[in-house]
């Protein structure tokens, strides 16, 4: 969560709440928290909060209980904002990295995350609740005023196969074990990421970043008859999956995104 | 670590030894209990070796005690390389935050770390041994064929006034708190990163990311009358320290870096 300086409205948070001018919202019980006793506001205190649709609202502790706080919107300081259309398709990988990615992924500006089955996926299941924690948080921290979708985990097969083809999808193939493979060398012989995009329109996207221990060939092959995958890559090194998700977030956002002149 | 599959030259290890045929390595403890009881490798098993200066070596398990093994270089695999001279600036965060930094820093081609005490810097000194392990995991997990250096902690203020001016400082402000500044407006109104690194040339750079609080403005304007400072954007959201060091450096590599074309 963001410092507080002499500003007390870069404390930020969501709520899931309609915002107008001198309406009252009810903070849950971990923001209770977050409010009272990590950022010590009192009665009368000033922040900002934001519902993903009306703005950000300046509003006001109107009054605080032991684990409750109930805020008063005061007036709107920013209109409404979207973040890219720009998903994320990744293979859960282990918890510690996964929060870090999907906190990540929201700073660096994606609006959706889609988690998917690949054959060498570990996970069974998505914890969604501490993902959306993580995603709520990432937003809070740099400023957004919307929080990204979260779609419910799906085999990577049916998220393909029922794929908008004008969504490209840019592949980030980091397993790095493609000697012999039918597409030849090191990294599939992609493309250098910065020239691929600088070929494209921005747009609907998507970046597609496989688990630990990579695509398995059947997938790569798969991947690469489909229309609207774009394999990139991602220079000599061979980067763990979430490095590489970063990474590839951060040249589209430079080339096709938000970061752009 | 990597991940072992079917070819176990996968297990990566750097070691402070000359690496020539048929000498003998002996690994230290840490290592000793990664190859045998992580990794679970056998006398006789193959692993890649370096020491980032003698390229990588296939080296055979000759002997394994408890605690310990012996390696037999056995022949050269690829020539030395080295990562682009990319220095990385930066002031010490949390202790976790720090320590995943520096690895993927690694991962993305740092050549050397610097860490510097800046005026909101709170750490008071910087566990070496740790970075160091750091930095040694993320380039046998990345093949990387060398190591980055380590620079002593030091003023923020001394490391630029003996700085050699033909190397560019990146200067990534992602504090967010400059309205009213005397370089005016948000983000000190630096071009977008991908503009202004397309206007330069490859050569010696660094990147520079301040502490958790931002830099100061005395910090801020000091560094901005520099002649080799170049100040970039990163967008319109607020970044951690950790995200916006990631960020630039990928888009630093993408378009200065090894992964351009």
């Amino acid at each position: 969560m963001p410092n507080v300086n002499s500003d007390s409205l870069k404390v930020r948070l969501f709520v899931d709440a309609p915002l107008e001018a001198d309406l009252h919202v009810e903070v849950n019980e971990a923001q209770a928290h977050y409010l009272i006793h990590v950022m010590r506001l009192a009665a009368g205190d000033l922040l900002a909060v934001f519902n993903g649709r009306d703005g950000e609202w300046r509003a006001v502790v109107e009054r605080m209980g032991k684990r409750s706080c109930v805020l008063r919107l005061a007036s709107p300081e920013r209109a409404q904002t979207y973040a890219p259309d720009l998903w994320m398709l990744f293979a859960p990988i282990k918890r510690a990295a996964l929060g870090y990615l999907v906190q990540k992924a929201t700073e660096l500006g994606v609006s959706r995350l889609q988690p998917v089955r690949t054959a060498r996926t570990i996970a069974t299941r998505v914890n969604e609740e501490r993902l959306r924690a993580n995603m709520v948080e990432g937003a809070e921290q740099s400023g957004r005023l919307c929080v990204p979708e979260l779609a419910p985990f799906q085999d990577l097969s049916a998220v393909m196969g029922a794929w908008d083809e004008t969504r490209k999808v840019m592949f980030c193939d980091e397993s790095g074990d493609d000697a012999g493979a039918p597409w030849g060398g090191m990294r599939g012989g992609a493309d250098p990421v910065g020239e691929v995009l600088a070929r494209e329109k921005p747009g609907p996207w998507a970046m597609l970043i496989g688990p630990e221990g990579g695509f398995s060939w059947q997938e790569r092959q798969d991947l690469r008859a489909l229309s609207f995958v774009v394999p990139v890559s991602l220079g000599p090194r061979i980067m763990r999956a979430d490095t590489a998700a970063l990474a590839a977030l951060s040249v589209w956002q430079s080339i096709l995104g938000d970061w752009s002149g």
